[in-house]
């Protein structure tokens, strides 16, 4: 095989609409609209349906459409009860995975004139998923998924914690969702639209996506950046360790992308919440130690911030347990994946490539008692 | 996109040494092996040892290899409680999908070096899970999923009729899990190996490709077969009711083949099988019916069945009901499937294509109250 194909990096492998990715280096933009903007003017909810259906809502639309979440937000009580059944210990992705599979087995897409409705209740129910399974397996509590945030990440957070969050995270949620939603074909994306291509139901293609964003080589890089500085007392610390790391040429997470070359649009916007959330907390150490590492990447290996670098210690400010890192990602993603399944459907062609033979040629059958 | 690159249809994605499909027209080969000496002279579990481990077992190996796998077909008590939560009228393939993911919270795959025993434990899991939701759902038993059925396919059977099966039901069984068990870089087993390559835990790429096969365009053309041909009361009516579809520009599932141009290798092995047991059960409709429509398609077409149409009629005549047809193709194809995802994990690189993009220029934002 041509070294060049492998992982298909630089095969085209289909069209969209929905989203550039490191065009003239640095942009990242959903339906044309530049990153910046989306995450400092909008909604969540107002990104989402604009993946979703095409265009930025009125404020009737988007009122609308937060109607529409807040009414799909209770769980079936079979998926409770499965839920209730997956160990204190299991990976939060795998919670996901088969929360998002048995709510396919109870709403089944029956076809493809529902899919809206699907996807909505899945962003409507998805926050609800993670916090239930987490808050009854640690806490032994069973949560009620309802609540009366406008926002989803108001509402995850008052699930998470059982209270009015503040109005600060909630804005900082809002803006992580907003980063995370959409990035073209990354592996999780393509997965889904392979998914679609063989025209099955929605629920597949997420559950599908959300096993393959659970790998550590796509999904998961802010938790081991926080598994990372959490380790250490003070920047001049972090500075020290993280020399060392470089020296024994170990992998430092949240730095470096596949595609951008020189910075990654998302990380001064997660930054500046970060170091808000800090003075809020009042944290003098975790914000510090992220802004050294931050230069010594950079000085030592001429390397930047991904989005997933000062998520971290953003995350960490807002209460987030380590573990539900990922699955905030699957809530945001969500959308994207979503609105890649709906182009896939709109004009599909089942995605079917070939392989390059290395095995051995034809053999001649040894009867077993033979065998050697 | 230049046309020719839609579903990635000729470009190769990577390399493998399971399987050729198609080379020299009409060929199939699993690790070399050509897949009439497999279907006619090896054991199902033979077949699987073949795929996973690199090589055709001695005696002594297949032995152990199924000793193990009949000490894994128990199911945790958790999965059987998931299952009993899974409606009666739920789509099989969400069963399926549901039902790995699961058994993935309650046994996961730590790290890679526990690859095999996690394959092996969903290969003797997977008849138990199927056949536990079903006659739960429909009959209201809880059915011991252990048997002393040496064989995969005997072993599903005794679970679904809850009696030791007909021997020849077990040979048509296991020949039948032979035939689905590899076919090189399907959507099914693409999303399998995308999933691997962020290095995510097989339970997920497992998860995903069953929902990928759940899709009309992939699996189940075997149900969709059944469908026509049991409404069909004579080959005349048949042949009457074809011509109609035909002209009526209607999809007949179950003929002609993206890859192969001539002939599927697979079809004439379960025609004989068909016919022997179209015999046993005294059939004078269903097999005459099956037969004529193939006629009729070389005829009328020049298309060819694969190996889904004469499937139909072998699983009736066992009595298998033709909801869970394409279940058992995921019983035989995680075989497969696993054996792409051990191969990715040895030779990776994060499978991340490119997209062109049909979107939208830059815009510019426009306030929520601006917006017409």
């Amino acid at each position: 095989m041509a070294e060049n194909t492998a992982g298909l990096r630089g095969i085209t492998a289909g069209e969209t609409a929905l989203c550039t990715v490191g065009q003239a280096g640095t942009g990242l933009t959903y339906r044309g609209y530049d990153i910046h903007d989306l995450a400092e003017k909008a909604a969540f909810e107002e990104v989402a349906y604009l993946l979703l259906y095409g265009h930025l809502p009125t404020a009737k639309e988007l009122s609308a459409y937060r109607e529409r979440l807040k009414g799909l937000r209770a769980l079936p009580k079979a998926l409770c009860e499965v839920l209730e059944r997956i160990p204190a210990d299991a990976h939060p992705m795998d919670v996901m995975r088969t929360g998002c599979s048995m709510l396919g087995n109870l709403e089944t897409e029956a076809d493809f004139s529902e899919q809206d409705w699907h996807i909505d209740r899945m962003l409507a129910a998805f926050p609800g998923i993670i916090t239930y399974w987490y808050r009854f397996s640690h806490d032994g509590v069973r949560i009620d998924t309802d609540s009366d945030e406008d926002s989803t990440g108001g509402h995850f957070l008052h699930l998470l914690h059982g209270k009015t969050p503040d109005p600060m995270h909630v804005k900082v949620m809002q803006a992580s969702l907003i980063l995370y939603a959409e990035h073209e074909f990354n592996a999780s994306t393509f997965t889904a639209r392979t998914c679609a291509s063989t025209l099955s139901d929605v629920h597949s293609c997420i559950t599908g996506a959300i096993g393959t964003l659970r790998g550590p080589l796509h999904g998961g890089a802010n938790e081991a950046a926080m598994a990372m500085i959490e380790d250490w007392q003070s920047p001049d610390e972090a500075e020290r360790e993280l020399l060392g790391m470089l020296e024994r040429k170990e992998k430092v997470m949240g730095f470096g992308h596949a595609i951008y070359r020189k910075a990654d649009p998302r990380n001064a916007i997660i930054k500046a919440w970060s170091r808000e959330l800090a003075e809020q907390v009042g944290d003098t150490r975790l914000y510090p130690v992220s802004e050294r590492v931050e230069a010594v990447m950079e000085r030592e290996k001429g390397l930047f911030c991904n989005a997933d670098f000062f998520h971290a210690s953003a995350y960490h400010f807002m209460g987030i347990p380590t573990p539900l890192f990922t699955p905030i990602f699957v809530i945001s993603r969500l959308t994207g994946w979503a609105a890649h399944v709906k182009e896939q459907r709109a004009n599909n062609r089942i995605i079917r490539p070939s392989a390059d033979y290395t095995g051995p040629e034809l053999q001649a059958w040894v009867p077993i008692e033979e065998r050697g």
